[in-house]
């Protein structure tokens, strides 16, 4: 079993197919599988499959409930979307934590993170349900984030979590050649050389702009090498 | 003028309205409203508006250009979307470092993040002209994305930084200089015409080399000066 499938999104009553099929294909970008339904207004149709895409396999797998009790009934950890805060202050969560502790929780048991209805969200009832109450940072001025955005967002916290606490994290190949310290000296005394000769270099300070420059590139050697070409092709000129 | 205004969203010859009114709907919940369109495939329609509901304003407001060098001319940093890897590893970032790195530079200048076509993102030539490109830490099953949901994944971020660095009240001093894309084209051009004079540049392996040395060096403002000075030392010497 694998941990991510220990997380499960569930939408509460969603009036748009089409936001179901957008969210099932923002989970499974982010490797989340386990959709649940809660009585949704209308069945999938073939706009939520156009816009699942490549995840046409979460929303067949899909498991509908008729009711939110039943859909979150053997999760551990319940965390519900809410953009209402008065009296959530104290489970309030923001995406970070909430992907941090969804990836902690499910090493033990099942966890759901429910999103509501399109228009009105969960209900008070519902939320009183959920042990910790999602929010999203959203601009105080235009907070209306679609469904599946919100989705995505909170599956890419997951996601963030999982790939910090597992070696999936993406393996930084590295199969560049780096010269030497000796091989940039000279080429920086081949570079100071020349454009000595050129008038150009007159103080200190070309060339410590230079190092700084060339050093915080970290030059590969391939680099080097052109630019020694370079120097070269301007000797030949003159 | 507002922190957020100096980032720049950039869709590059999106095909559908659709996603372009998404995109705008996704920037706004999380407080930016700077939005550019390269070349889009079909005019702004009544579905763009239907998606972009509350953010009539922001597609009211993009500008609309002809290529991809003119919309990003004006900008000191330059972030590139992409789900091609191999020869870019030195200046691949994730969304979290995108939205940090974004959120500092926009103090002194502005800021692009571009995305490219639905289905072939960004050409290679446009990535060249990027100083890092925004990976996003998909499932390596299945990594599509959908267009405005890379927006609201790297409008978030930004958010976040934006609100990170809002409540500590970190001053983000930064008394560097970056040259605009603009200049940084004359500067390549310039290279590109001297050297072929020389005889040293004789295929296009020499320029694209230099321009992913000196994108990933983020180049100053007044370390581009010196190259120039010496590109004109070399130019008085012939």
């Amino acid at each position: 079993m694998q941990i991510l499938d220990q997380i499960h999104i569930i939408l509460v009553e969603t009036s748009l197919p089409a936001n179901i099929g957008s969210a099932a294909r923002a989970m499974k970008t982010m490797g989340l599988a386990q959709l649940r339904l809660v009585a949704p207004k209308h069945p999938l149709d073939e706009q939520a499959y156009a816009l699942a895409a490549g995840a046409k396999d979460v929303l067949d797998n899909a498991q509908i409930f008729s009711s939110f009790d039943e859909a979150i009934a053997d999760c551990q950890l319940v965390i519900g979307t809410s953009a209402r805060l008065r009296h959530l202050q104290s489970t309030l969560i923001e995406p970070r934590d909430c992907g941090e502790l969804s990836l902690q929780r499910a090493v033990q048991g099942k966890v759901a993170i429910v999103f509501g209805r399109e228009r009105v969200g969960l209900t008070n009832e519902e939320l009183l349900k959920c042990h910790y109450h999602l929010n999203f940072p959203t601009n105080p001025d235009y907070g209306s984030l679609n469904l599946a955005m919100a989705v995505q967002l909170a599956s890419y916290e997951i996601r963030m979590a999982y790939l910090q606490n597992s070696s999936e994290k993406r393996p930084l190949v590295e199969d560049k050649e780096y010269p030497t310290a000796e091989a940039l000296e000279h080429f920086f005394a081949h570079t100071e050389r020349l454009y000595k000769e050129l008038g150009f270099i007159r103080n200190e300070a070309v060339m410590l702009k230079l190092r700084r420059l060339y050093q915080r590139a970290e030059l590969e050697s391939n680099e080097l090498n052109l630019l020694r070409g370079m120097l070269t092709a301007v000797e030949k000129s003159k």
